[in-house]
């Protein structure tokens, strides 16, 4: 087993991570950045150190520094949380090369599920469905434009390298395209140093649902059910819920055993999650992408299924089998995680870093909190804005929602906005109650006025 | 359903309570002491209203003005709590003839039960062990002298009214038993104001094991399962675990179902606690009383049962039947129960009541916390010295004692001692760990210097 383990994050991922080592007899060490001095994580890792300054290349993302920490402590693993380098092949070769285990997949599953176009052709090989869209990276405009002929318009021009809502375009004509591949291309050449990019057709009117999964370094993949994150904003995920109201028992099925197909196909190990467009009026599902880390709404899994996916990562990593099989898995209840984040609902969610004052999160029957935050704590405006992570849990989606509303009003947070307000008005929403919605759910409908 | 209810208490019970209002779309009333203005229940429930002074006799123990509160809100229903007016068969009779719901049993059922040696009777008939001892109260030191020598010294002595530990006394001989009688009879006629005492036969190494029961008003019965509140100082419970480490299957089917037997034999209606006296030595347990309330420790039922017994309890109230039977109660994991006092262990438990100053509970997996308390908040010294109920809730016992131990040390409370330390302390303890203990525990062992 892992005796001591770095922490490679910051927040409430970091305090969770610190929470299961706490609870395995595993020593932590945390990392942070000179804005962080203060953090909770730092708080409550055995030891912490500073590695630079507070911009996030300086510091979370600081592999030789962060490397240099985890040698100089006789840390025999690290965690990379989500974000920062949890999906950097190098880091994982890095940790290769130190001798120090890397908590997540090999940098060869990175690599290839972290490539677009060799994911989607990875995917297809398996048998995994995949949207219809160009093979591979698009060569010129020509190309693309005939391509999108046969496909259909609108299409979606993806950036290869890119991520978590960033470096994609919807194009609904040529005109479009044209431009809208040049831009995306001169883009992520910037911000990724890979211009590649793809097309495929854009499905509009889907939810967002995806399959956890875990996968030991024996060939064992189990997946734990889905996850249902079409309530988005600008592609950033704001409410997660588990089950999807959406699947019935098949769908949810067929939609599992892709996933462990998909997880198979890259001989993945440790948590995974695969990301799936669900086009629901014609109950077909195709492969987004695949996350090769531990998700922000990991926590809506673990409340139905009652497995501490964080314990198994590090499990999995020191090189134990998995402690359930497929046929182990059982699904109960219901379970919705809200993003608190330090952002201004009523002004268009601008960020509203700052101290916050007064701080007191709900608790009783069904609540989890997940948060690095505490009264006086001083949310750095230099990283996300998320202060906590409210997870209510129900026998049913009807007690789900009731408990986060009372979760949520009783939650006090002084000091800054807070995205409080838009979970109350989201989960009063007649639409929502139904489960009636898409990942345009927001763009149609204006929460914060209803 | 009921539409609104009064909540006659006050702390974490008073939150507990008007949590599961709120999800049950029930308006509340808080009623408060002159000393309660700024706590967290007054501040939860949709009205507060002032009942009295800071003493208990004056403000929660104020009949009167709680039932003018709720008749002049138009409350269909009070809910009682623990402690206060929870096992007053007058003030349950006080509410019927006021046409308001008093949530729990009937004034009959709480009077045969809170009247032990009318208890003790009944217990008999109904077919549910109960210790050799008096059958009622004693009559004279001889007739109490020539009982204990039939079933052997040492013997028990306790007043028909008393409970929570008050009014008892251990006889070893027959001096102790006569000076002992005549002193708890001069008190429970001061206490209780009846002085009444029967005996016992005295069983000093046993556990204390109670069973949860939910009775509707159609005859419905089931139990919940077991606690295990052996972990004692001075008859008050300072840990509870669910399931106990000391029952077997087969005692805990007939423990069950002496519960039930007992439940039904005083025609009971709500939640109810049958507490036993389980001598493990030889496998038999004893009737020990029965609290026809809820208890402080109900959490750790609701953590292994995913049952919310104060909604059950509101449920019934309103005419429901029981929403499951007993067939469908399943148990699942392992919960544990600390009381966070505001208490000196280092001191002997002196009584710690101030300011809390920085206050930050834990959070994360398995982790619940019912508590009344936040930054800020003056413990007033008139009332239980309760801050707040930390439940850990793991797959096995081993996986909830180390929840339980991150969790504690995460816990700040800044401003008053309290038991965290005497906590981390006992489940650090190399026979808590294996489970072998009884009620002497805290007598045997001085955990605090260990």
């Amino acid at each position: 087993m892992i005796k001591k383990l770095l922490v490679a994050n910051r927040g409430e991922i970091a305090v969770r991570i610190i929470r299961a080592c706490r609870e395995l007899g595993i020593e932590t060490v945390a990392i942070y950045s000179e804005a962080d001095k203060e953090a909770l994580h730092v708080q409550l890792a055995d030891e912490a150190y500073c590695v630079g300054p507070k911009t996030s290349k300086e510091s979370y993302l600081n592999m030789t520094n962060i490397i240099s920490v985890a040698t100089l402590t006789n840390c025999d693993a690290i965690h990379p949380g989500y974000g920062f380098l949890s999906e950097n092949a190098d880091f994982a070769e890095l940790c290769r090369e130190c001798n120090i285990t890397f908590v997540g997949p090999s940098p060869e599953a990175i690599s290839k599920m972290g490539t677009k176009d060799v994911a989607r052709e990875t995917m297809k090989k398996a048998g995994v469905p995949i949207v219809p869209g160009s093979h591979g990276i698009i060569k010129n405009i020509d190309e693309a434009l005939s391509l999108a002929e046969e496909i259909g318009y609108p299409v979606i021009i993806k950036a290869t390298a890119g991520g978590g809502g960033k470096g994609i375009r919807v194009a609904r004509n040529p005109q479009d395209l044209e431009k809208g591949i040049n831009i995306t291309q001169q883009e992520a050449a910037t911000a990724f140093g890979n211009p590649g990019v793809y097309i495929e057709k854009y499905i509009e009117d889907f939810r967002h649902v995806e399959i956890q999964i875990l996968a030991d370094q024996y060939g064992n993949v189990i997946h734990l059910g889905e996850r249902d994150c079409s309530i988005q904003r600008r592609l950033q995920k704001l409410l997660e819920e588990s089950p999807s109201p959406a699947l019935d028992g098949e769908i949810r099925k067929e939609m599992g055993e892709a996933a462990v197909k998909a997880a198979k196909a890259v001989d993945y190990t440790g948590a995974g999650t695969i990301e799936f467009i669900y086009d629901y009026r014609n109950r077909q599902f195709y492969f987004m992408e695949m996350n090769t880390r531990i998700q922000v709404e990991h926590p809506v899994t673990e409340l139905v299924t009652g497995v501490d996916l964080v314990k198994e990562q590090i499990r999995i990593a020191s090189g134990e089998q998995l402690s359930l099989k497929q046929e182990d898995v059982t699904f109960h209840g219901w379970a919705i995680e809200c993003r608190i984040n330090a952002e201004n609902p009523e002004k268009n969610f601008m960020p509203s870093p700052g101290r916050i004052q007064m701080y007191l999160p709900p608790g009783g029957l069904g609540v989890r909190v997940d948060s690095a935050a505490y009264p006086g704590y001083m949310i750095p405006p230099y990283y996300d804005s998320m202060i906590a992570k409210l997870i209510a849990y129900g026998d049913t989606r009807e007690e789900a929602i009731a408990r986060m509303k009372r979760a949520l009003s009783e939650f006090v947070i002084d000091g800054v906005h807070t995205t409080i307000p838009f979970h109350l008005k989201l989960l009063a929403h007649e639409k929502f109650v139904e489960g009636d919605f898409n990942t345009k759910f927001l763009e149609m409908y204006d929460v914060m006025n209803t």
